[in-house]
């Protein structure tokens, strides 16, 4: 029996990590560490860092393994998604099984909160009854960001949506939105709607040393959030942003 | 000048406080408290508790103040929001003026996030240039919920919207929406939609030793969860709820 702890850790904010997450760690026999090649988006530097920071049980081991990738042969979006969760899937088994033979604890490290946008749920629900999952809730994206800014999320009894860039530059503002906060952008999403009335509060790296935020009418500080995010990028040789928009 | 700090605690574990936001209540002079009269809903000694375990400076003081109540004989409900709203920046204003004459730097705890559905955001806003607002970003009621079920919020790729008791109650089922969040329900909102394909995760005093979770058909387990929101309320003298529903 393994019991696998998939552990929200906030965005990159050391700091963000909460005493539920530090306990879920320490009791963990085992840590794994994804690696996606060379890349600095696995972000498999600042995970070591954080357990480097917390982890205080000297018989927590931590276990690196690679990530594969996704196969840009596969035509449809989510039959590529699930081909490429079924690999990730076999893979944590095999690190399991010669990490734990013998059954324990696993953590995995999850960038924000498990629930938001991340498919560590989804994965987990590949490894059968023999593995049991529990979640610790973690710091979302959006949290941080609202944070950066300042500013709630709602306007005052108000519903609001959450979306990708990839929803938004496919179908539009969705019908009777107001306020429409934007993940997992390849980039520029917004610039697909019409941006008369609307109010754009950016953010990118948001919690990290490497926060930039921007925000004002859409209209006008467009160019600028695409002109900051390409040099980010370029600088960093990654980038993660998110934004909400809210319309008058 | 007064620094003004707004600690997102989590909802409730003592446990579910970050690295930062104890770094945040460490650096404070004062600590506020608020207090509803007699009320267990004002969470005042979870609040005592939480600084209690993780205030470490000396220097730091807790200062407890009584909240107003809202005006039940204003009829519109945002105008009583606002009223309410700027009755407690007059009360943080004097209680501020009380306990830091000379400036400093305050710390409020505040539930959950303060982004989500949460007033500190707004009445801070009313203290003017003279205070400078901080955002410690906390675990989401969301997070928590999603967390003790070890579900995902969204659906691959696809989007989600947040909303209120009120909203649903009033509005219904939001157009072309799949997955709903709903918080701030007085109390079964859920009954009044059509229940057909319609699956539920509720969860009271999410993340709390005293959670309860139920989850099934709408159909099936609307008449359960009433009656185990009753019980609870009754036993607990409050309650706390929040729910995902998802459509076919």
């Amino acid at each position: 029996m393994i019991e696998l702890l998939l552990v929200g850790i906030g965005t990159g904010n050391p700091e963000h990590i909460t005493l539920s997450a530090i306990r879920a760690l320490n009791r963990a026999d085992v840590i794994l560490i994804p690696r996606k090649g060379e890349s600095k988006a696995d972000l498999a530097e600042l995970r070591r860092a954080i357990c480097a920071e917390v982890v205080t049980n000297s018989a927590t081991r931590l276990v690196e393994f690679d990530l594969p990738t996704r196969d840009p042969g596969t035509p449809d979006y989510l039959t590529r998604v699930d081909d490429w969760h079924d690999a990730i899937a076999t893979v944590w088994q095999d690190t399991l099984a010669q990490a734990l033979p013998h059954g324990g604890t696993a953590a995995l490290l999850v960038w924000g909160d498990p629930s938001l946008y991340d498919s560590t749920l989804r994965i987990a629900g590949r490894l059968g009854d023999a593995v049991k999952v529990t979640v610790i809730p973690g710091i979302t994206a959006l949290a941080a960001l609202t944070a950066a800014h300042a500013i709630p999320i709602n306007t005052i009894g108000a519903p609001f949506t959450v979306t990708t860039g990839r929803q938004l530059r496919d179908h539009g503002w969705p019908e009777g939105v107001e306020t429409l906060a934007v993940m997992l952008d390849a980039g520029g999403a917004f610039t697909a709607i019409d941006p008369t009335g609307v109010t754009i509060w950016w953010g990118a790296y948001v919690g990290m040393k490497e926060e930039i935020i921007l925000s004002g009418p859409l209209a006008e500080v467009s160019a600028q959030i695409l002109a900051t995010r390409e040099k980010a990028r370029a600088a960093h040789g990654w980038i993660m942003d998110i934004y909400i928009l809210r319309r008058d």
